[in-house]
């Protein structure tokens, strides 16, 4: 019996990654006063379809449940959160910023980086067309990561905005059907051979390459790049006109995140899409927004591939799944004080192991160790009396039975 | 556009109680020095189908994917902890102490606490197959639900054996394929009209009804009761032979948790299943387990009908979605200011909002208000001084801005 292609088991060190990586991303989210919320992790197919056309079935995990309804395992939160908006977003202050971490799902060939499931990080600000909050946004982004340990030297945030291009479209009087075609061409030429760019840009590709090679401003960027510089985090931006993204529902700023060495693939990535709402709900809700996701998968193997925040990592890792007392039960006449002490400590919220069954001393301090407690205590000859051992140090003193409450208090406190 | 039936949307405030439950949750099984872990939430349909049989089939969300594979939504972690344990139990020092906390589904009718998915969280003991072990689960399991400010009066633990029904089988003569019809018959006793239950019971319908009226004994309950009440949780269980569970796969300990007013459905269930492992790996690995599982629906109404348990989690709730200061920008040209502050404080470590765009200052307090801030910084006239405000004593102070993050320490550590 196999697990399916793409999909993760999470043994313990492998969960405690995971939780470190979300405990990480709902902090920083919260820091900034953004509230979380989540949706289903099935949605009708339709929701789906309506946002991205029927290309998206292609890549979705769907099929037709036994109530005859097509439906998806979702591929990301925005078409959700649109549908959630729609419906409730009058009980609720704005601008709404709202985050969320959850499952998503892609029935994809399978690639490093690239598996049928991940974890996602989603923020979104809701109805606020300000440009200062595509400065809180992308500042988000930066310091969620920055909580991990990583630092500008690890990773760049590539800022663009689409109104560059489609003012720049509107003036060469390109049609508005063949812009798509251009945005992709620009979006891939990074990836592409010259030659190839070339061709799919057609008359445009000198005025194309010009900007490209130059670099390009706008004002809106400056701006945006200003923004974050007052706030100390000039130094993980980068504007690049290349930046365009392929989902054609932006319409302002989009940005990504990649690791400075260019391994991986892209660690996050976001925009403003001021009428997708609109779109989605059938206009029945019209409101400006901006969102990023950011995936558990490719982050994972930069944490891992960084020294300071693998430490960092493993050191969570190695926290989240230690004890902070293990009881050694030395003479089993003493199990029942001993167990009377465990249930006393386990209420006052410590973390405490014990052998189920009798076992030699020496392998309940084996078993003390490879649990990570601080402090063992031992219940034997010396009964009423327990033996308390501090494990790093080895350090043992003699404690009253009735008084090993408050001694742990100050041993571990 | 709807979501599915049967699928919950988490608003802010829903998805702070998910999170109070998944804390209270994995802080008391870690206490117990369980460690998390997960597995995947879709699944072959053969690892349900080989635990459970083909009527399994029937009430799964299964489908087969585009690479002809047939898939389920998992309804439960069992069988994907056998397949765990099967693979890797070897990197592991025996007993597992395992938990998790994931969603689960089924494709079922839809009634009042049962949805179509829900979060469960499931703690198993691997590789013990001494009694302690027994004593050990349940007593996590009571003080799971006394985490959430549940007492004996609002809960009780109704624990039985199931060897104590199939060596009375035994002890009858009845051939081996007819026990799982009898044990059904005992387990719908307490819900079917005593006819009905005589009539399945057929010729064993005396001696199984004398020992429903009289509550039937056994030794190694007494044991596990006993066990309890060494740690002072004899108040919260009941002896009671009618407990059988449904599942086949029980072979010793079987236990329901229910609220004692019997308003709702089981909050929790378990048991010990000792040949299951063997069974799901085809006898690659033979080990004892057990273990219960604990959803999220029934124990939130139940969280929602008590009020001391109530309290408690509309507190988590409120203090989930706070932050803990709000900056009011009284003049525009504090603006810059200010956000270097936001910046500097959420670097510390507080949970803090502003106005993303210009805003009048008794809006701005109004926000202060309903993001739940214990202070507001006003940055206005004042300047280079910030105005202080505690917003519950509506005490203000005015402090030098320079010494604004130790300011805010005092005030908040």
């Amino acid at each position: 019996m196999q697990s399916l292609p793409g999909f993760r088991d999470f043994l313990p060190n492998d969960c405690a990654a995971r939780n470190y990586i979300f405990n990480q991303w709902r902090t920083t989210a919260r820091r900034y006063g953004f509230v979380e919320w989540d949706g289903p992790v099935l949605e009708p197919t339709e929701l789906y379809r309506k946002k991205s056309g029927d290309e998206i079935v292609g890549q979705l995990f769907n099929f037709v449940d036994k109530g005859e309804r097509e439906v998806s395992l979702r591929p990301e939160l925005t078409p959700t959160l649109a549908r959630v908006i729609a419906a409730h977003e009058r009980g609720f202050k704005k601008p709404l910023k709202w985050f969320s971490i959850g499952q998503f799902f892609r029935y994809e060939k399978q690639q490093r980086g690239r598996l049928r499931e991940h974890f996602q990080l989603n923020c979104d600000i809701v109805g606020e067309s300000d440009f200062a909050a595509d400065v809180e946004l992308i500042a988000l982004c930066i310091d969620t990561l920055r909580a991990f340990g990583l630092t500008e030297k690890d990773f760049v945030v590539r800022i663009s905005d689409r109104e560059f291009w489609t003012d720049f479209l509107r003036q060469q009087k390109l049609p508005d059907e063949r812009w798509e075609e251009i945005l992709q061409a620009i979006d891939k030429s990074e990836r592409e051979p010259r030659d190839k760019t070339v061709e799919r840009l057609g008359k445009l590709a000198d005025p194309v390459l010009a900007i490209l090679t130059d670099g390009g401003r706008s004002g809106k960027i400056d701006q945006l790049v200003d923004g974050l510089g007052a706030r100390g985090l000039a130094g993980f931006v980068d504007v690049d006109v290349r930046i365009v993204r392929g989902l054609a529902y932006y319409t302002g700023t989009v940005f990504e995140v990649f690791d400075r060495a260019g391994k991986f693939r892209a660690i996050a990535g976001g925009g403003r899409y001021d009428n997708l709402i609109a779109q989605l709900s059938d206009g029945a809700v019209s409101m400006p927004a901006l969102g990023f996701a950011m995936g558990d998968v490719v982050l994972g193997e930069l944490l891992q591939e960084r020294p300071a925040a693998r430490e960092k990592m493993e050191t969570a890792i190695r926290t989240g799944n230690t004890v902070d007392i293990y009881i050694v039960v030395a003479k089993e006449e003493c199990r029942a004080d001993a167990l009377a002490h465990v249930q006393a400590l386990r209420e006052r919220g410590y973390r405490v192991d014990y052998p189920l069954g009798p076992e030699k001393v020496g392998r309940q301090f084996q078993a003390a160790e490879a649990a990570g407690a601080s402090i063992a205590l031992l219940y034997g000859d010396e009964w009423p009396q327990v033996k308390v051992k501090k494990l790093a140090t080895r350090e043992e003193i003699l404690v009253p039975g009735d008084k090993i409450l408050s001694q742990v208090d100050s041993l571990l406190k």
